[in-house]
């Protein structure tokens, strides 16, 4: 292929030079104009009259909004304490270096500079929200807490909280202590650290045989995508690179353990394609425990518990990585109670179908933080059965059912997912043929409204799509033209890396294992960068690991 | 030129493509052929009849010995808590991101790997050489002090000592605490994450003025070719890339101060080129203070004192970077004083002109650590003219002369760098013309031999050359045809970065100034790298940081 490309274009080249060079000198040229010329003012001052926007983080939430935001009608404000935007679905390839850890990154600053928009950037983290008077109080991170002048207000008349979520450890002790999270830059960075500093402990003579198989044992803790691809990166780390550098013997010692409460790895996934894993992890000598809990975790080993039998065993550990899903922000849980009956004994913040926060009407939460909660209309199917309004002779007619949607939709976001297939389902659902919907009947037609608002997974395809959401519904507020139509989720399937170029992708329509699952993960991923300089690095990056190698050093 | 050289690429590739292609296909596969194919077995055991060589340290001296000595005549053990060399002349680039860190840096082992060195490297510290028995005692770093596994001994036939030397903080008091080094990739990491803290914390509505001029001022504490090189660079930094992301008014409040004790900037260059340094900078707005020492650093203030005034005054600083030379490692004393009277009153590890070690025999010290002592032949005059054997009527003939030469050639070096100019000299010397030195001629022609042992700069040039030198002399030892020269410095000349794309150079025939300086620079440190690897890493980032601007991430 390689070659058959290259004779292909040296034809090419050889016929049309002279165009090519034309194109990419007018190109490259043009390009480089606009990217110098654009002159951008940081500190010209936000004019009095467009109502403030505030945004909280810059996951990928906060970043799809502000990519689409239009800052000619808001003054927009970002507030987070990490000026930048991390990449996640390739941060474990951070981890042993298949890709540099800055490349998986995008600043803040430079991503508003290249969307061209005039949005003022504060590192800090938003602590407290008055909801009443409209301000958030944000704090100098870098600034101790008795400094007078740590904190300061941004007042909003729009507020999108975009926070993410913490990493949940089920009050598993000594995890914070012990095990190393893989959530951040600083996660990544800190876990390729550790698994080449093991190595050239283990290569000491100084270093006991005992020592060197705790020092090689890698456990990961939750069988989730993260988990899988980091036990995969890993595998190829060790397989195709320190395995040359480091004695043969190293390899004798290692040991991947993947550790999973239920019966299979990637639960989210196709069960084929969780066996997939499972095999090929088994051909590759990653051991993938099922059915496990781990109950403690210490400086040198860690505790693991069956959830059938209930037996308890303890292992020597040369590192943990804790990958099993997240929990609420305290920060985002003070918010919540601030908000008192609109949040309460609600897990995560709590926002309606059009995605703003309970007991609010102009703050919205997006991303991991929040969650969507509609009253499901079956709980309210007596009280309108004795609507004498739209029920006429024991059932609805078309019309009345017509007149009952457009009177609930703006309680009730199902509703509006019916969208215009309301004759459709009328017809459907109409089992007599008698053109009334019965008690029974119109039941069951709920039923199919209800079942449309499922909990949505906490993942950057669904931030992504809530923070677009939320930029168009900002940018057209107040245009009656507009409807505003629920959010709607749009699953465009899933991507696990599993190891030597191998991966798993999974949606409702395709399922793919191997080759081709790996090279689509890598195009898909790649458009979904907002530069061209990450998309040039990673390629770079992705091209230069596989054919000579990743680094070893320690820094 | 640009333009020029791409319709000429043009014309070229139009003409032969085949050959290009050809050529390419073939050497790329040769290379990526080779470069799969060796198989290299880190945990061969040594075999037992080879001497022993063990190598402290990773860093210039140590890796050019490295890369030429023949690791099939010896057992090679390198130890080094740092399993990566640094390229230090591109260090003060990747402070602000023109380089990044992980490309000016080269893994031994890769590096070991790529020379098809069957060498053993230890991550670990040497901490005792027991001299008599030849043994060195090494700590794993990572373990704790208790720990009985932390050390382990390595016994030696030859051992080189190429540990560097320390940064010299003249006792000032709050260095440690408060300023940064520019020494290592920590150091580096450190200064580019702290100058955009601080460019992140002066754009908060909640800093005050005053602590904006305060957290923007950067003090450089040193004029050498590291503190000249690091201005430079946050110079570039600010106008290229930071001035475009932040606000105006931070330039506003920018200042970069250099302080230097002597009257000049870059002391060991050329008057000129300091000169020109120094205008360079005045038209850049970076300050240079000169005759200033710094007499103490806090937290948020930095104290001078005039040198000539005594006149003490206070700064606010945002970021001091201290570099003002070096000074012995307290591990590389320790090794001093257990040699006894031969390294007294020594301020670095002492070593002939041969580079062995003063008081051994097979131990050698190269590079930062060690400093060459040769007892100058003039303190011997008089009583080397009371030798009947040398003076025969009041003075030396030619014969004489070849003899006291040849019999002192061993203890005094720089009668061997006379090489075969015995006779010009003479002839030189001899201002009578009568074919006799008198005491006064000879008196002369000593003087000049001991011109030639003047103290090397403690550089990255003097230290490769060392190394290569004690490679050679290692691999020939006990090849009696091969009489071992003592060790002659080459100096190569000196570069120094001045800022935006402006250099200096200076070397014994040539001194240039600006961008001619700057290209020559940059092609001289890139033919200096290992690796093909770092030199395209290094290409590709200055290429890139120049067209399209350095990261503003905070990482
Ligand atoms: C290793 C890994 C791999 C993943 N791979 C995938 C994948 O392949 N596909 C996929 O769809 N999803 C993936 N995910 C999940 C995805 O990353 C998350 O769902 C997504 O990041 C959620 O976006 P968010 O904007 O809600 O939160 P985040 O991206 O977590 O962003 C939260 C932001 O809030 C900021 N912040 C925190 N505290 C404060 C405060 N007090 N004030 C202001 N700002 C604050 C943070 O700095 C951050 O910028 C992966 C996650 C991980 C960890
Ligand atoms: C920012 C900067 C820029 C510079 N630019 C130039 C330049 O442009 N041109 C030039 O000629 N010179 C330059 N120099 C100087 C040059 O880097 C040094 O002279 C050179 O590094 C000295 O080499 P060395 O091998 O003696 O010591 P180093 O390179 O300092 O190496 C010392 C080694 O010893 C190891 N070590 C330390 N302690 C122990 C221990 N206990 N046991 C075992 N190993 C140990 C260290 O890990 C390290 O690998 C620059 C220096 C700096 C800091």
């Amino acid at each position: 292929f390689f070659f058959g490309s290259m004779s292909r274009l040296g034809t090419f080249l050889r016929k049309s030079p002279k165009y090519i060079f034309g194109a990419a000198t007018i190109s490259g040229g043009a390009y480089l104009y606009q990217w110098k010329s654009f002159e951008f003012f940081f500190d010209e001052p936000h004019p009095e009259d467009k109502p403030r926007l505030v945004v909280l983080g810059t996951g990928w939430a906060a970043m799809s909004l502000l990519s689409e935001i239009d800052c000619e009608k808001y003054n927009v404000s970002i507030v987070s304490p990490r000026n930048y935007f991390v990449f996640t679905p390739f941060l474990p390839c951070t981890t042993v270096g298949t890709i540099e850890w800055n490349h998986c990154i995008e600043s803040v600053r430079r991503v508003l500079f290249r969307f061209r928009k005039r949005a003022k950037y504060y590192e800090a983290a938003a602590s407290d929200i008055d909801f009443e008077n409209n301000k958030v109080t944000c704090s100098d991170v870098l600034k101790k807490d008795d400094d007078p002048t740590k904190s300061f207000e941004l007042p909003y008349e729009q507020l999108v909280i975009a926070l993410g979520a913490d990493n949940n450890t089920f009050n598993t002790k000594g995890v914070y202590e012990h095990a190393t999270f893989l959530k951040s830059l600083e996660d990544a960075k800190a876990i390729r650290k550790r698994i080449l500093n093991n190595f050239e402990q283990a290569a000491l003579p100084s270093t006991t045989e005992e020592e060197r198989r705790r020092l090689l044992h890698f456990v990961i803790v939750g069988g989730g995508p993260t988990g899988v691809e980091f036990a995969a990166e890993l595998h190829d780390y060790v397989h195709d690179d320190l395995s040359k550098y480091f004695a043969k013997e190293c390899k004798k010692y290692l040991k991947i353990t993947i550790v999973e409460g239920m019966d299979r790895v990637l639960n989210a996934f196709d069960k084929e394609i969780a066996k997939y894993t499972q095999e090929k992890f088994k051909r590759n000598g990653v051991e993938v425990i099922t059915k496990t809990f781990v109950t403690g975790v210490g400086g040198e080993t860690i505790d693991f518990m069956d959830a059938r039998t209930k037996e308890r065993t303890t292992h020597p550990h040369g590192l943990v990585v804790w990958a099993t899903g997240i929990t609420t922000k305290p920060v985002v849980k003070g918010f919540m109670s601030k908000l008192g009956t609109h949040q309460k004994n609600a897990r995560a913040l709590t926002v309606d179908g059009r995605l703003t926060v309970k007991g609010c009407t102009n703050v919205y939460g997006i991303g991991d933080c929040s969650t969507i909660q509609c009253e499901k209309l079956e709980t309210l199917l007596d009280s309108l059965w004795n609507q004498q309004e739209y029920v006429k002779d024991g059932g609805l007619t078309f019309e009345t059912f017509q007149k009952f949607v457009a009177d609930h939709r703006k309680q009730h976001v199902q509703l509006d997912f019916l969208g215009d297939r309301l004759e459709q389902l009328f017809e459907k659902h109409d089992t007599e043929k008698n053109a009334l919907l019965s008690k029974s009947e119109f039941k069951k037609l709920i039923q199919e409204a209800d079942s449309k608002i499922t909990a949505l997974p906490p993942t950057a395809q669904v931030a992504a799509q809530q923070g677009s959401y939320i930029a168009q519904r900002l940018n057209h507020l107040g245009d009656t033209r507009h409807s505003v139509m629920p959010f709607a989720y749009n699953h465009r399937g899933s991507f696990a890396y599993v190891g030597s170029d191998e991966a798993v992708y999974d949606s409702d329509m395709i399922k793919l294992k191997g080759g081709a699952a790996f090279w689509g993960r890598n195009t898909a991923y790649l458009s979904k960068l907002f530069s061209w300089e990450s998309k040039r690095n990673i390629m770079w990056d992705l091209f230069w690991s596989k054919w000579f190698g990743r680094d070893i050093a320690t820094y």
